[in-house]
C-alpha cells in the first residue's frame, strides 16, 4: 500500500483533494427524505424512559445505490488513484494490487483496478459462498483461497506478494481509504445544504450517524466534521460483542478493542476497529474535543425494525448492516435521551440529522432467512404511525454520474 | 363522478392539461438506469427461441417512490380537481367522495380528497387485512365494510351516497382518472428526452411497456402515445386466466372478458379490463392503426424472478405487479421475438425502452411467503449475468415536489 508517510494528511481538506480525484469514477448518491420516518423518530416509544421524544428531520445518505452497492468504491478507487500517482500507471499494471476480502471491499478494489487496466489479486476464504465468488470473480479473474483465520489468510496474500509484486489494500485501517470513504460526508453536507438553500431554509446539519465496523467510513466522516460542529456518531450491532468500538470508546481510559467475534445479522460490521480510525475518533481538534461525539449499539431485532421500515416505507433496499444507524435514532435510548437533553439545552425545537445507509448487498434469501419466523416491528412503533403512507418526502434531485 | 360529457376528450393535449392541473400535487418521480438489467436483458436466455437476442436499454419509470407509494395518486388527483372545477370546492366538501377498493385507489383517493379538506367515504370488504383497513384509516375516518362480492360493495356504495351525497369515483373505468395516470408517460417521456439530450444523443424512444389491470394507467399512456410512434404494450399476469385482456386482445374478433378469477401474485392486476380502457386500447389514431401495440402475459415465477432482480440488483423496492413488465421484457418469448424481429427489419442495433415500476406497496411478509419456500432464478439467467455489479448505472435527476 501506499506508504503512510506519502499519504495526505487525515483533515478537511484532504477530503476536499480525494474528492476531485475520484468523482469521475463513482456515483454521487442520492439523499433522501421520508415524512413517514421523521414522525416515527419524533415521537416515543413505549421503551421511551425519557418522557417527550426529541424531534428529528432525517436525511438519508443512499450508499447503497452507490457502485458495486456500497461506500467501498470511494476508498478503493482513492487507495488505486493515490498509487498510480505515486508508483505510475505502468509499474501499477505490472505488479497489480492485492487485499483479502470475501466482501463490498474486495469487488471495490476489483472495480477500481480494472477502471484502470490493473490486475487485482483477492484472496478469499475457500467457505465463502459461490455467489460471493462469482460476484468477485466478474471483476477480476485472479482470485485465491485460503483458509479462514488471518494468518492463513495473510499467508497466502504474502505469497502473491512475493510472485507478483502486487501493493496490498487493505480494506479500511490505511489513510487512502478513510479519506476516500470519507468523501460522503462531503458529498451529503454539499447535497443538505443545497436542499436547505433551494427551500430559503437555514443549514443546520446536527449530527451525522453511521455504521461502525473497521472504521474506514466513520473515521472519514469524522475527519471531514472535524473542523465543523456537527456531531458524528458511530453506530454498532451489540450482537455477542460486535459493539467493540462502543466498550472501548466507553471505557476509563478509552482503549482500542482488538478482538471481535460475533455473527450479528449486521455482517458488514463484524470487525474490530482499525488502529488508526481509532486514532481519529479518540483525537481532538481546534472545533471539537473529540472528532467523534459518541458511539451506540442496537440489538438484532432492533436493526431487523429498522431494515423493514427503510424496506416498507422508503421503498428502498438495504442490508442490515446499512439499518445499524436508523436503530440508533429510532430505538437507543441513550442517543434519544442525549439528543432530547441536547435540544432542550440549545433551545432547539427539531434537529436535520443525516444517516448513512453504507450499502445494498443483500439478496432475497437472505431476507428470507432474516424474517421468516418472525417479522414483526421492535416494539409496534410501526404499527402505531399513521398507517402506510409511501414515500411521502421529498427526494433530492442529484446527477449520478453515469 | 363528473359527468362523461363534461370531460377533457382522451387525447394527448388533454394529459398536458391534467398534469398542469396535478403537478403540485403528485411526485415528479425519477427514472432509473440499470447497466446489469440492460445486459440481462440483451443476451438470449436458455428459453429463447429465437437464437440471437434483442438489445435493450431499459429506462425505468419509478411510480413506487409516488406518493401512497403507487401511480394511482395521479388519476385521484385529476378526478378530485375536476371535480372542484365543476362543483365547487365547497359543494364537494358537503357531499364529499366515495369509493369501493382495499387497496391503492381507496388511499389515493382520501389522499387527494383531504389535501382539499374533501370528506373521502371508502367502502372495504370486512375481509380486509388490519394493516389495509389501518393504512386507510389513516387517511379518513369515513370508512364502511361490505361483504367481498361485487354486489355487496355496491349496495354500500349505493347507501353512502344515499346519505351524504357523495360523488363517486371509480378506481380505473372513468376518462379523469385515465388522463390522469397517463400523466406518467408524459413526464417519462419529458425526463428521458432530457437525459438523452444531456448526453448529445438524439431521443427515440421505441417501446413502453406497463401493467394492465383495470387499464387506468395503460389507457392513459396509450393515450398520450397515440400521436406518437412509441409502441405501447400491455403486461398482465398469466395465473389462473389473469390474462384476460391478452386473450380479448388477441381474440378474433377482439372482444374485452368481462369477468376474472385470479389468484395471482401480481394482486393489482386482478380485476377485468374496463370499458373505456378498452375503447382506447382496440381503437386508432391518424399515426396508429392501433393505440396499444399487443398484450403479453408472465407466470407467477417469471414475475418473481423480476422482482428479485429489480431488488437485489437495483435496490428499488417494488410489488409483484410492478415486475410484471420487466418479466415480459426478459422471459416472454412472444414479445423478445417481435423485437427481434423488428429490430432486424428496422436496421436498428439497440431500442431505448421504458418500463413502468406501477407501485411499491407490500412488505417483509409478503416478500418472505412470496420467496420463502423456493427463491431461485426463473431460468438461472441471473447466475450467468457478470455476477454482482449493484446499481452500475445512472440516476436521472428529477426533483419530486414536497
Amino acid at each position: 500500500m501506499a506508504d503512510l508517510s506519502t499519504t495526505l494528511p487525515l483533515t478537511p481538506s484532504s477530503i476536499h483533494e480525494a474528492y476531485s480525484k475520484i468523482q469521475t469514477h463513482v456515483h454521487k448518491t442520492p439523499l433522501l427524505t421520508n415524512k413517514t420516518i421523521n414522525q416515527i423518530a419524533s415521537t416515543s416509544s413505549s421503551a421511551d424512559t425519557t418522557g417527550p421524544s426529541p424531534k428529528f428531520n432525517l436525511y438519508f445518505k443512499c450508499e447503497n445505490y452507490q457502485r458495486i452497492g456500497a461506500f467501498k468504491a470511494r476508498g478503493a478507487f482513492h487507495a488505486v488513484t493515490h498509487l498510480i500517482d505515486e508508483l505510475g500507471v505502468e509499474e501499477m499494471r505490472r505488479r497489480g494490487v492485492v487485499t483479502h476480502s470475501s466482501g463490498n471491499h474486495a469487488q471495490a478494489l476489483a472495480l477500481a483496478a480494472s477502471s484502470f487496466n490493473i490486475p487485482a489479486h483477492i484472496v478469499m476464504p475457500s467457505i465463502s459462498t459461490p455467489s460471493k465468488i462469482a460476484g468477485t470473480r466478474s471483476y477480476t479473474p485472479h482470485i485465491y483461497f485460503s483458509g479462514s483465520t488471518s494468518d492463513e489468510r495473510e499467508a497466502v496474500v504474502k505469497e502473491v506478494i512475493e510472485e507478483t509484486g502486487a501493493v496490498l489494500v487493505p480494506p479500511y485501517d490505511h489513510p487512502d481509504i478513510m479519506l476516500g470513504q470519507g468523501t460522503t460526508a462531503l458529498e451529503l453536507h454539499q447535497q443538505y445544504d443545497k436542499l436547505k438553500t433551494s427551500k430559503d431554509e437555514k443549514p443546520n446539519l446536527k449530527v451525522v450517524l453511521a455504521p461502525l465496523g473497521g472504521g474506514g467510513l466513520l473515521s472519514g466522516i469524522s475527519i471531514y466534521f472535524s473542523d465543523k460542529s456537527t456531531y458524528v456518531i458511530g453506530c454498532e450491532p451489540s450482537f455477542q460483542g460486535g459493539n467493540d468500538g462502543e466498550m472501548g470508546f466507553k471505557a476509563s481510559p478509552q482503549k482500542r478493542v482488538e478482538k471481535v467475534k460475533t455473527l450479528t445479522i449486521a455482517d458488514g460490521l463484524r470487525t474490530p476497529v482499525g488502529e488508526i480510525p481509532w486514532k481519529v475518533f479518540t483525537s481532538g481538534s481546534n472545533t471539537k474535543s473529540r472528532n467523534l461525539e459518541n458511539i451506540y449499539s442496537v440489538d438484532e431485532e432492533q436493526i431487523k425494525g429498522a431494515m423493514k421500515l427503510v424496506l416498507e416505507r422508503m421503498k428502498v433496499f438495504i442490508e442490515p448492516s446499512a439499518a445499524v444507524p436508523l436503530a440508533v435514532v429510532l430505538y437507543n435510548q441513550e442517543f434519544r435521551r442525549w439528543a432530547y437533553e441536547k435540544q432542550r439545552e440549545e433551545g432547539e425545537e427539531i434537529w436535520d440529522i443525516a444517516v448513512v445507509f453504507s450499502g445494498g448487498n443483500t439478496t432475497i434469501e437472505a431476507i428470507v432467512g432474516l424474517f421468516g419466523d418472525s417479522s414483526h416491528g421492535v416494539d409496534g412503533r410501526e404499527e402505531r404511525a399513521e398507517g402506510k403512507v409511501g414515500l411521502d418526502g421529498e427526494r433530492v434531485a442529484e446527477n449520478v454520474a453515469g
